[in-house]
């Protein structure tokens, strides 16, 4: 599924790593998001829309919208690493490109450029309304792989 | 407040249109956020720690910081619009710079460039730990003010 | 050539007032870059490298590499605007991916979102080197389109 | 001169190493920029406007902008580095405020957090006008310090 290349995984136990650590962001249950897919250097986190991750017009909050990014580059980014590997995001761009509509959110993060020390990973989020998927942000993001003891997301 | 200037409201009653539209933001009730300080151009935005903004290690999320972060700065912009006027982020870069670990996170949102159709805001987020801050994210963020009936983050 | 979509020009002239803007940029002549080709919704722009785009490495500047992906995606979204339209950059956001060594780059930039008031637009920078190309950088950028007489990329 | 501390350079000849890395920037020689002012986790950039850094309205193009501000936190983060290192930058968002239009651009990088690997920056770019200062243009950069030998901007 990653656009660029066919990644192959250091550790073939990425899915379960992936998913182990998405059960423990406590922030993830809180808005109900759900890991929908997960494959080498790509994952996808789905999110239902509800009052609980909605801004004052009634769609989407953008925090909600970057929060399912970032966690869906995260992982992306997540499923190169290897056992003992941790990472974390170093910043991120979100452009918003039309309002976060409809019953359902998909982000989709993809490593664009995968490094010994940085990840660059591109998410792009879509709004299902009645099914269709509207094109409704995009995500540039920066990651740090470190080890698992460390949690320096900037030095 | 604000660092670069001082700025005049276009409406006096700025403050409590600030208040009514972040308690219809249904995520910031879901993460327990306060805004804690509206002023001309600035707002603050407090996040007490609990499991249901935390990431997989016991930290703040970063996607719980970028929400705050974004509606600190959302309504730093919106102070200075007028009573039909809504505001939308057309984008926004979060920098991590820093673990967001600690019992608190404030958000402070500042307008950098006030502008008839674009905004342009800075979000400097701490993470205060027994008592003591830590200058741990920033964000620069583009925002587009709408008349009260549109909702289009991006045209 | 745009990934996402056919886009329509709205003006058919559009590759004429493409190539006579370009020409009045003193610092894509500067440079030395060159435009390579425009489609709708999308513009390509090469640099040779030469002493006159280094940084201290002997590879092409981060900020070179920034230029002409700052008028790659400019132009891209450009031929998408009708004949009395202007388009300024609100911002954007450069991701360096690895080093920009070679004896050529060559920028290409994408719509993304086509927009009314802003664009946004993707750009992938390739260093060409030995003839083959290098991912080194991806820009995202947000557009505002503006009327011929105005000149205000923020308000 | 910066803003958030009292930065104390890991090498007393700091400048030194700024003033002869600057100089074998082959752009910013092309462009005309100068080198203005070095402290710890400071460095100043100035730029006299000329059609060599125009842009097709006559004003300094966005790129000639974005390369001294990307120059500009460059060296600041470089202030603080010791006699081996490099620094390269990662990625670095600019937000373009105003028309930068007058007879020159003056960008000020700072450190806003200095770091072992990832180094945090800030640029605020002038333009100076009848010897007036409009705030034009804002940057929030990330940048990695490498060994000397090596120059991988990502990984």
């Amino acid at each position: 599924m990653p656009e660029n290349a066919a990644f192959a995984p250091a550790d073939a136990d990425f899915e379960r790593r992936v998913r182990e650590s998405f059960a423990r962001q406590g922030l993830m249950a809180t808005l109900g998001a759900e890991l929908s897919a997960v494959a080498p250097g790509f994952c996808e986190i789905g999110l239902p829309f509800s009052d609980a991750v909605s801004q004052q017009h009634g769609f989407f909050h953008a925090g909600a919208t970057g929060a399912i990014a970032d966690s869906a580059g995260g992982y992306a980014a997540f499923t190169l690493m290897g056992p003992g590997d941790t990472v974390l995001s170093v910043d991120y761009k979100l452009n918003l490109l039309a309002p976060a509509r409809g019953e359902r959110l998909v982000a989709r993060g993809r490593v664009l450029r995968p490094g010994r020390t940085l990840t660059v990973c591109r998410v792009d989020v879509f709004a299902v309304r009645d099914g269709t998927e509207t094109f409704c942000a995009t995500m540039q993001q920066t990651l740090i792989r470190t080890p698992a003891s460390g949690a320096r997301p900037a030095g």
